[in-house]
């Protein structure tokens, strides 16, 4: 291969029908770039013929964001493709299958998942995913106890955290997760109706110790290799099929990190419902749908996890100590809730939302719909080192949701 | 420079008369090899004529330790020349200069310090350096504080834990001090005398709680570029000089452990007072000496790390938050409380002994002086999570000695 540039449509078929025992002999190649343009070019090349069809990304050496471009290193091209290699091993049928690398042009081939879709745009459209929790909840367990000292050669896991360490994607984090949403910074972006509440979090200094604890975790705690971003945007889904994508953040963090990806983006969606649901009772419903899901997440999550830990654990003093995995489990939960808390707030008032509430079109109800949000992510943060169950997180949203209603 | 092999003290000879503006032009080189053969070759190199010297320091492929020979990476060399050079610009005049370093050989020339004495040996004869407490706290708080996410660039410390990962002398660490001291292991070295003492700690569960929890921030903490085995085996001095040597399990873990191996070889030297001083009253006084040291170890770390905070932190929220800068330090005063207990135990039941206490002749003074170092080692283990003071770490030490006399 030569120097990076980025690819062509052409480049991109040559480079597929290249490709050992893929695409026939001979194939007609079709080619759509379909990413969004911001961090990375997406092609879909396929062989109408035989059926065939398989995705190409390419990390592009700077970010999109807000109109600006920044720099932003090839070698997270590296990391997502060695992670998701990884994850195959650990979990496998939960990521898409990767078919090739090339370092030097930052390039990952892998499997064609345009049968699934986003996780976000379907709860957004009022679908449920009765596999989601069962198999998120076993793509975590797995990929973060095998990559933890408990589940790993604790020398590899050494030399593996030296190959997964992350400096820029985890600066957007520390910036835009665990900065920017507690003081009057210029990368923050909120609608001016709830500049009040902007205001309450720069200057609540209590709130503002739980998220510099959360923050040190985040910046010291070399725990697990985790996704790094796993909201329900890098989850393609289907009814029968749930496949993790996207894992460019992935780095040696806090396990909760990870946990409380997936939970915060399911409340953000419990907010949006303000606006997506048709009326009151169905409202109700696909909430008791999502906190149920949250409940099934951890509950699972920590059940596989503690299964895990029983029959692989490889650390001596950890195994023999019942009261130390006791401990280890209830902060895995308290994390779980202030990182869930954090990437609920910096949604609302951070540099990038999503769309479960930024696309409700009437202003009234997505003013509602954010300081609901709002209300739910500080009470998880305020209260994350004395949560004790599951419970304590679904009462949150509850109990902010009927102080909105 | 040929491939690794070990020097000879010809070998040693031409490499330094080879150093540029360092022996005079044709100077007639003396050497000595003085090291002890476990893990390392150390020549002494000396041109009578001008007076000047210098030590060459090369890393073996192996640790020797109770006979038996285990490979051992020569990267350590590498890791002690690196972190010397660090240190040196961080804390100047606290460690010995370094001249060069060759990465193929595994070796190190730096200032010879022939002056001065291990403080291990100097504590055993009976001296006092009055300013060990001041230069070893600027060490540590410098070294520290400028290498965590509270001093320097949170980007460049990552990059520095990936160069200072450090699998195989952490293994030791997480062996000897955080796993077989707890249980009947074969690498466990103790008098008979002491079995019973041994056999409860490894019946102790509620003490292996405490060592599972510490172990951990050992495994994943990476707070700080540790020294890594900051005894006053490591600790060169005369009254007028404090240099920190030996840096070869430098590596990313918390920094409380870095304190607490300074503090519990204080307090080993305390419990083997029990025979080297010559009488009550000089035992009393020889003590206070100790914890007065103790004391003024942490009371003068806390206030120069809390200084150079104040003047140079760069994490916007660990700097806004006053509660947040009080609940770190009172975390550190824990850790280091736990970790100085662990290596007192460590000293006294496992592989690797101090001879503070195992040169004691008289068979019932070292008996006492290993249960005494076990009571102080226990006792700072179990209460590490509840200390509020360093009061509480002499308090430790003082009542135990008194039940003990």
């Amino acid at each position: 291969m030569s120097a990076y540039h980025p690819l062509t449509e052409q480049d991109a078929i040559s480079i597929a029908a290249d490709i050992e025992h893929f695409f026939p002999e001979g194939a007609s190649l079709q080619c759509r770039e379909i990413g969004d343009g911001n961090l990375n070019l997406v092609f879909h090349i396929s062989d109408p013929a035989s059926g065939k069809s398989l995705i190409m990304k390419q990390a592009l050496p700077y970010a999109k964001v807000v109109g600006e471009s920044w720099p932003l290193t090839l070698d997270r091209g590296r990391i997502e493709s060695e992670k998701l290699v990884l994850d195959g091993k650990l979990a496998p049928g939960l990521v898409p299958n990767v078919y090739f690398y090339d370092a030097v042009l930052a390039l990952t081939v892998m499997e064609d998942l345009s049968d699934h879709v986003i996780m976000r745009q379907g709860l957004i459209a009022g679908n449920r995913y009765p596999r989601y929790a069962d198999d998120i909840s076993t793509y975590m367990a797995q990929t973060l106890f095998y990559s933890s000292d408990l589940g790993m050669n604790q020398q590899q896991k050494k030399e593996q955290v030296g190959k997964f360490i992350n400096p820029e994607l985890c600066k957007i984090t520390e910036d835009l997760i665990f900065d920017d949403p507690y003081t009057d910074s210029p990368n923050n972006s909120f609608d001016e109706a709830i500049r009040d509440a902007a205001q309450a979090l720069w200057a609540d200094e209590e709130l503002q110790l739980e998220v510099a604890l959360l923050r040190e975790k985040f910046l010291t705690q070399a725990q697990a290799l985790l996704h790094g971003d796993l909201h329900t945007g890098s989850v393609f889904v289907t009814e029968a099929s749930t496949k993790v994508i996207d894992p460019e953040f992935a780095f040696y963090g806090p396990i909760g990190f990870d946990i409380g990806a997936a939970i915060a983006n399911l409340l953000l969606n419990f907010a949006g419902q303000e606006h997506w649901s048709a009326d009151a009772a169905a409202r109700s419903d696909f909430r008791r749908y999502l906190t149920d899901t949250v409940r099934n997440v951890w509950q699972l999550f920590a059940s596989k996890f503690r299964a895990l830990w029983d029959e692989h654990g490889i650390d001596r003093l950890a195994n023999a100590s019942s009261s130390y995995k006791e401990l280890y489990m209830a902060r895995l939960l308290q994390d779980t809730a202030g990182f869930a808390g954090c990437k609920i707030v910096r949604r609302i008032v951070g540099l990038s939302h999503v769309v479960d509430i930024d696309r409700i079109p009437d202003a009234a109800a997505k003013e509602k719909a954010q300081r609901l949000a709002l209300a739910i992510g500080t009470a998880l943060i305020r209260n994350n080192r004395n949560i004790q169950s599951i419970e304590e997180v679904i009462d949150a949203a509850l109990s902010a949701a009927s102080e909105s209603a």
